[in-house]
């Protein structure tokens, strides 16, 4: 999800779309309102609810909201005003994507703009949506996941007219059928696509592709997404300007060192509830993620162990205080090894069959790739379930492993994601859409673009407020010595941070 | 010095060859020779030849060396056995550097290279200038700077036969006349060129532009000579390719926020020797070198305050623990004020009015622009010289500030540059001149290039080994699987670190 | 709980018996149990039996176990198989309690002792009342607090015809009559006391004065029941030697230091679910609570500002880079407030009206007094139950403070104690048990002690193996040298660690 | 100097007068002014004085001052001038002591006190000694030590007319002379003795018993002294209470936690100049020393492993993140060794023969005797001067370790004792001598004491001013609740910090 390089993976087409359904259900944008207030608030809420119509499917029940108004499709309307509590809690936190809504509610800089969406259905997108609304787009959406809509909160959306088709458990079929909602409009074409996945963008460039050709710009949020618009690109049929969101500066800051610095921490008390105090640690990777649990651990008093075929990463390891080693010249002798690599098949059973008694396994890289779980499966080893994603994996000889989550993504299912990175991504969303609508003919080809950097910068800039921090601007004369502009951006475009 | 954005700063022509030899008298990357065994054995080593001749300028001495050589420039060719000492200790420090002369002294890479280089002549160098010719190269020397020459290094160099034309206290005619003995041989012909302040390179290309076009490439190491490189090119006039090594990854991180993690502390202790616990600091700028420094003082129990103009070096700021505020906000409650901007103008002498008693003031930046020192020449303010590097300012009620070294980049004076930074340097130094020499035609253009991503990482790779670091290597099976070479490079080009 | 001087608090004798079950509901030695193993066991294990059994008290029902033994009284004899498996999971984590016990079985250096207990009844004072069982003790226990037995392990202690009175969810009545079950026996006089709140003591020295005065000593664990010795001591009616083995070295360290370090993250996560980076923090009080919580947050990238009252403790957070400030000139801008003084009415009323909208509170302290809960239930402001452990306080103007745990300690209901703090405790109650009972006569008189500062080595000497940790041993010149004996004790009493 | 537990250790009457001058030389307290304004000032303040009057004994010559008094004996009285510019500039830096001055003042809490005192005699004792006579003392004094004397600061005090008797350069003649100078006085008998060393004390007690018994008190600062005062006492002969200045708790962490942590870095870079990232250390010991040493290193990018032979300390290094192991083990890895144990004997030349090329080794315990030096003056090791305090010792294979200060205390000879460590002192021991003068009848028997924890406390809050920092004060409310006085002492005598 992460690793900048994983741009290159191998991805065949074909299984593609059947495959990005089911692995985004543990996407990280969504894990805060799954673990946070939707469970809570489905279990009060939705009681009712459930209880009477759960069994028609949205898609076959009329619901008509106040106004009289029915082009929608949520789980039920009535939740409306439980929802729109949510969301007016997650507009007090995302105070950045408020401040942006303020400042440019008068100039309406997505005035003409008609995006069709496909991201979560959360009280912290429906922020955004509202944002892009007042910021003057008209916009149609569907959820990215089907498992991780709010119901109240598209009840909510429903409410105000916003033309919303999502809801928490859908098929399939209900899956491709809300996403066809917002594309297939008699009278109304969009022209920007806000997407999560890629599940939108390819549903209209194989469906609708006289409407692919007519787009202004595509914001995509994921990695896998991502990989699918430079395969387009690379296979010439990309022909719309697209924004990469995800390798933002602040965004992969945020995502990974930041967040990661404190989700390790979080994970591994709640799931295997060890002391981090003298223990030994192996940390298999060094980039973002690897940097921000080496430097939590460390910090928390444990001796921490890196792994890396990265000379360079390596390097920085060695230059923070961490011993560099191969993880089969430790792993005897460590107490907890956590991959943070992307790759693959990073802990074999040859590691764990070295680990001694309690040692605690975990993945906090990219899919379920790193640990190899499958050689566990064998008849000598049996598992335990000891708690939620904790499983003892028990050797003849009584030793036992501690295997986390099942070696898929740790603090996908064991933290939550804080509202700050939500609240990131949502304002980066949001530039990136107004950049893209209003950019200059010629400026943006038919290629996939990082977020300029002045972006990045402004995001960034719109962030500092909830710290009381106080930014320096630069004097003319100091602008002209350094031969920047006055308001940035402030660094050439290789600059590392 | 090691700002990326100050490539854009306005640099008049007619000025720059005058300044360069000046201001270079400062530069870091003579400073451990300076202040280490330089010194100290200059007033061992020296003390007969100084003595004895002194009077007449090595330019109007004959010497010959102990083989019957003449084809060189040096103070004393009588100092060669001590300074044949001192590069054999730098050999044994500089590992990465004799490792990379070891494995590739078979394959001669550097056969038919004929380099003239420009740099500074200390026993780190002869460690370079010798593993050049054990490579297969060709080489003539003169030195960069004017008082920097390890004389009795030189004279080590001289008895093996290397052409060198260097000594410590040269004139400025001296200086142009060592340059030019480089380059102005009968038979012999530069077709590579090694320069630190780009004076060497000028010298070919106004005074020879026959052979300027004959040459393969340049490989240019201090920020000063890649501006001229830059002016060069944007004037179409760089016919040959050059490699930037400054800004090289590796080189970057070491030279600025490694180094000044450990230098700012040293540099305060030696000049102010203040205690830094529980002090305030304000630092200037939250870039490699802020947070270098940043880190250092956090460590040792200060209270960090930043000042930052770009909004995400501010929020890792922020991140990092550190309040974010403007200098004038703090200033007046601050014990110690770093500037570390390589802007202008940065403290003022409106700062330093509202500063309070015993505060300290010093640049860890670029040049000495940061701190408004002139504002301090004013009648009503009393200088009292307090020991070397420290100055007391006094203002009438009797408040002193401490300024150290007059304002100048601190650490260059008041600390040392690790062996191992050398070593980074020279190894970089090394590979771009082995790139660049072998490169197929059409890899590189008239241009100036960043060291290519790969031999970045085999520079780290090589100095990992004296942290007893052990690195990881891909299985064909993971590098397939991350889309990569298995041998690196690892990262995009845009990757962070 | 963990103040020292708190020894000198009023405490009335009439209130204390009252108080002491209910507050020690939530006393952090029993957290571990409850909110991991216990709760989860008995949710799968105790189902059938609580739907059985539960109408019918414990005390009304006859049970025998295997061995035809009917000495105790616990739940449901039948659930002794899980928890014996508890028990050996337990057994595997406290590898130095067990060390202990393999070490001194041979010796029996408790044969001849008659222990009557009252603890928390937890797999892990299981293996510490096994443990004193195989040291040559015969053992009689109840539970120290009516809510935190984990009857499985009750059943498993009783199914060893250990003598075990203890069971979830007692009466005040059920509590009593199980401590006299313990003492009032035929035939059988205890000569030890190891006590948790000091019930068992009190029980004694009120109902069985005859039988006080033959005790050899008594092991007290928890504050209040030291506080109750002392007051016994100071009235002249403690005719017993006593240990207090709370304010041992190695308990204290790793109750409040080193666990709070890592809990104060744990609890504000799983309640508040804050990002730490960048957020301003105020820790009130820096005694050893303070200072783990305040390397925690700064570790994590928070800004902390500390108050105290005591001016060396004061030194250490400025020398540690902490500013110190009264807490009514930051409150207005912190965003977190953290009290653990041991103090009361640390946080008040108008302190909480200058909060800024969001701002958690919180208790790291001893009991719940430090904020002053009682003066926000006022008609003006609402309260909002938002999450277990999290209530919203909303002002007129709808500036919202989050409260946790309703001020109550925080640590205790919202994390858990490390094994590794209970194998503490565990081990420093065995060996001030066995050092009461051999102590030769003389050696202690009738008053409370702290632990010999040689057994308090010994602790964490056993508990070092856990970190493949090497000690050194002095040579017997060394030892000579430095006055000291080779074995220890190393220190004098007075030193600080 | 810093180990409490040495107060146990042998140290022969018979040699003890003798060392006691020799090794005083190298005593920290003196460190600050000898490497940074005494040479300075001697260097050019004392140039002419030194050509004139050198040849000269002070106490063969008579020298009046400006008052016509001549009750003193100085180097050289016309230097008074410049050593009153060197005392103020001391007290602008010792605001706690000045601030103390001031506020008793008026008091004169030492009217009638005649204090005969033995210390180092620089610009700060000046301070103090001034700070003496303002609160109603009248002194004479002698230095303790015969070369630390700031000949200018001597004289300044001479001219004000206090009866001072040192120089630098002093015999051991002189030595002895100067202290009978202040006790031989006809018509004045000293009450009470601030001493250094124990050498006052000592001269007082052999040569002038009846006035030895007439005195109130004696505060002693160093550890020699206070060994020899515990003698005295054990053999019963000590008939004056007496105050341990060394112990308090302010002054300890100070001296040896918060000092350390700066000094290590400082005296490393000065002497070694290694660069800290990325080398593998040994730390000796982890005692305040050692946990000063240890948290600087690894905060700098060091990886730390610590011996001890003290379990209780061993178990913080493994909760604070530190690979406790033996030296054998490790010591064939490590880049530096650092011994602080106040042991002997602890790196021996097995140890040595196994180091690695390179490795630095050097003491920041007590004495000489941590590194056995003498093992290495064998004839098959060649020692090679490299610089002030570092010496190679090479191996006949060519190995060098690099051994610094010839294995002394290196923070005495390669570092400087912050001001603010010394101001600690001074103020310690004023309160000290006030408390001793003006205690009721019966406070203090003829024992050795610590200092009181109120009078503790009292020098913190001195000091905190420095750091703007802001205490906060007990409610009447809270004291009672806490059973606290509301002015301290705040902890019980055995609180750890």
């Amino acid at each position: 999800m992460r690793k900048v390089y994983s741009l290159q993976i191998q991805y065949p087409e074909q299984t593609r779309e059947f495959n990005s359904r089911l692995t985004k259900t543990g996407r990280r944008s969504l894990s805060h309102s799954i673990s946070q207030s939707s469970t809570d608030s489905n279990s009060s809420g939705d009681s009712d609810a459930e209880n009477l119509e759960d069994e028609v499917s949205p898609r076959d029940r009329l619901q008509i909201n106040f106004k009289g108004n029915k082009d929608f499709c949520v789980k039920n309307i009535k939740l409306a005003d439980y929802g729109r509590q949510e969301i007016e809690l997650a507009e007090d936190e995302m105070t950045a994507l408020m401040a942006l809504r303020k400042s440019a509610q008068g100039e309406k800089p997505l005035a003409g703009a008609k995006i069709v969406g496909c991201t979560h259905v959360t009280a912290q997108t429906a922020v955004l949506l509202e944002t892009l609304m007042v910021l003057g787009a008209q916009c149609r959406w569907a959820a990215c996941n089907i498992y991780s809509t709010q119901d109240e909160v598209a009840a909510a959306l429903a409410e105000q007219d916003f033309p919303v088709f999502a809801w928490k458990g859908e098929s399939e079929d209900d899956f491709w059928s809300c996403i066809d909602h917002c594309v297939n409009v008699e009278g109304w074409e969009p022209n920007m696509i806000l997407d999560d996945g890629g599940d939108m963008t390819h549903w209209i460039y194989k469906k609708y592709p006289h409407l692919f050709k007519k787009v202004k710009g595509i914001v995509e949020e994921s990695i896998t997404g991502i990989h699918r618009l430079h395969h387009l690109s690379k296979a010439g049929k990309l022909c719309v300007p697209a924004i990469n969101v995800n390798d933002s500066v602040t965004k992969q800051k945020f995502d990974n060192l930041y967040c990661c610095r404190e989700s390790i921490l979080d994970s591994l008390k709640r799931t295997a509830d060890v002391m981090f105090g003298g223990k030994q640690v192996a940390i298999c990777g060094y980039g973002e993620v690897g940097k921000g649990c080496s430097a939590a651990l460390k910090a928390m008093g444990s001796v921490v162990y890196v792994t890396e075929i990265d000379p360079i990463c390596a390097l920085q390891a060695c230059m923070d205080g961490l011993r560099l080693a191969k993880l089969g010249d430790v792993v005897s002798q460590v107490d907890i090894v956590i991959t943070c690599t992307g790759n693959k098949n990073v802990v074999l059973r040859e590691h764990m069959d070295l680990m001694k008694n309690g040692c605690v396994v975990c993945n906090m890289g990219r899919s379920n790739t790193e640990i190899d779980v499958t050689s566990l499966r064998t008849p000598e080893l049996a598992w335990q379930h000891v708690r939620a994603q904790v499983d003892h994996i028990i050797w003849p000889d009584g030793k036992r492993v501690v295997l986390l989550a099942e070696g898929r993504v740790l603090n996908l299912s064991s933290s939550t994601v804080p509202i700050y990175v939500l609240s990131i991504t949502a304002t980066t969303q949001a530039l990136a859409l107004i950049e893209l609508f209003n950019a200059p003919e010629g400026r943006y080809k038919q290629d996939v673009y990082l977020l300029p950097k002045k972006l990045d910068e402004y995001v960034a800039s719109l962030h500092l407020q909830t710290f009381d921090a106080h930014l320096t601007e630069l004097t003319d004369d100091q602008a002209k010595y350094m031969g920047l502009n006055k308001y940035g951006p402030f660094k050439p475009s290789f600059y590392r941070y």
